[in-house]
């Protein structure tokens, strides 16, 4: 049986403006949390706590997130390490989210650091979450497939939500990174964290890059999961995949979810008007579907059809 | 359970280029058609025998029947009216495909016709089909959801299907000609299609106008239906929904399928080859995702990453 609400947390200005050539201005990334917000969206991942030489798209963390906090929603960013984690404090973020990978090119590729090493890492950011009252959530990265390595073992991707466990962490998201999950890897690994941390709550972040991203979420609805992210208007990219969509669409997630009889509490039509916001601003077509075709109940006169046979 | 194999049929040179604004070549039509045969697609709907004044992109019906026949697959072709039959047959094609709108406003707007004019105009075609021993089949357009009236009763669709039936149709198209079906509606139509008409034979028709085309594929897989439509690169359009994407894509859908461990009997890889050829002769970017990502099976070095955090 599908859980009757899901909680949707988005992800664009981080996860989606941080692959964008151009830096966004800060004023607009808070003009698109705050129409997050007014859709109904309780939880945003604002933004990442990163190096500004690394992603000097996300620069500006600390003013974004004094903005978004002032808007309702729990505020959100990723914290590389204790360094990113003391900004996040000092911006009075409400919680932090450090991330491991689940493969070590992977980390070595996109951290510079081991498995190992990563993990380490995380214990100073959890004694600064501790010490500041913060939330400490941690994400999976490639948990459903590696692009260097291929298939990811359950049981590594299981051995390291143990790890992040027994530093205070019990909540996890399980990212597919660069879109290479498929209902079988979903069944497989969340199947092994169930059984190996049946105290841990899974969150699911899939990208659409090989066009599975909602058939991925309805096996993960199957498997009883309620919590998901996304990004409005599928923003987001692959460094792998020039022209592939990016990050699930909030507004399809939102409309899938809807036509399931599953509550959101998120305004579907305001939610579309943001992502028409971000493509225009953009200047360029988003992969998000519902934003042109709006949702099913939207009806047409007779007039409008363009005659077309079969 | 899923079924262990599912045929496909490729409608991309009927239903997707029907959608083109320019007439393509019929030589290079046929060299599409040669790319699915040789990509091992066994069943393709080439062409429709419509009015040439209502659809010129398909003018050229019996010149790319007549190609397409010396190549293998089955080769389907539309006929909206006993004119078209006889030139289908005159073409000798394998297989016509006659279709009924579910609503009356799609019926009377698509066919010019009430859906009891529509089906009686079925009958002749009937006729010229048992007389040049012609296989006959039957497609139901907007049978989940019509852009005119919204949701069409199951039991609409189900009456049409007997009344077909009673003409010796026994093998039937459910089109989601505008893409409103949800996996609820899938459930609730064909449901009640098995319960009225279990010795139908169903193929699913789904468009991706809502991002839910394979979502539906998944629902109809869950039911145990085996046939499906697609179109290469997702070609297609929406006349309501200017950029929505059209037919679900059958290089996506063949990548989805073997993810799941079913059979279709498709080289995933020779299909990409004519997704993109298609795509760069129209000359703009087509929805399908597989042939900008790639098989998640196709790894990558190290040294081709773009470093993104996070």
């Amino acid at each position: 049986m599908y859980p009757s609400r899901v909680d949707i947390t988005e992800v664009g200005t981080r996860d989606g403006l941080q692959a964008e050539q151009q830096f966004v201005p800060t004023e607009r990334k808070i003009e698109f949390i705050a129409g997050f917000a007014a859709a109904g969206l309780r939880r945003i991942e604002a933004t990442s706590f990163v190096s500004p030489r690394a992603v000097p798209q996300l620069a500006d963390a600390a003013q974004v997130v004094a903005a978004a906090k002032t808007l309702g929603p729990t505020i959100a960013a990723l914290v590389p390490n204790a360094k990113g984690a003391m900004r996040a404090v000092e911006a009075d973020v409400d919680e932090m989210v450090v991330f491991i990978s689940a493969s070590e090119s992977h980390s070595a590729t996109n951290l510079n650091m081991s498995i190992d090493q990563a993990i380490a890492a995380v214990e100073p950011v959890a004694a600064i979450a501790r010490d500041s009252g913060k939330v400490l959530r941690a994400a999976i990265a490639v948990a459903f497939g590696c692009p260097f390595e291929g298939d990811v073992p359950a049981a590594t991707v299981s051995g390291i939500a143990g790890r992040l466990n027994s530093l205070g962490i019990g909540s996890l998201t399980l990212g597919d990174t660069t879109g290479m999950a498929s209902p079988r890897h979903v069944e497989t690994v969340c199947g092994k964290l169930f059984e190996d941390h049946p105290e841990m709550r899974l969150t699911l972040h899939f990208h659409n890059t090989r066009g599975l991203g909602l058939v991925n979420v309805m096996a993960g609805l199957k498997l009883g999961i309620d919590s998901y992210e996304s990004a409005a208007a599928g923003l987001g990219g692959c460094p792998f995949a020039a022209g592939a969509t990016g990050n699930i669409c909030t507004e399809d997630l939102v409309y899938m979810l809807s036509e399931l009889g599953i509550e959101t509490g998120i305004d579907l039509d305001a939610m579309i008007g943001v992502a028409r916001e971000m493509e225009r601003y953009l200047g360029r077509a988003l992969p998000g579907q519902l934003m042109r075709a709006g949702p099913r109940t939207r009806l047409h006169p007779v007039s409008a059809v363009r005659r077309a046979v079969g």
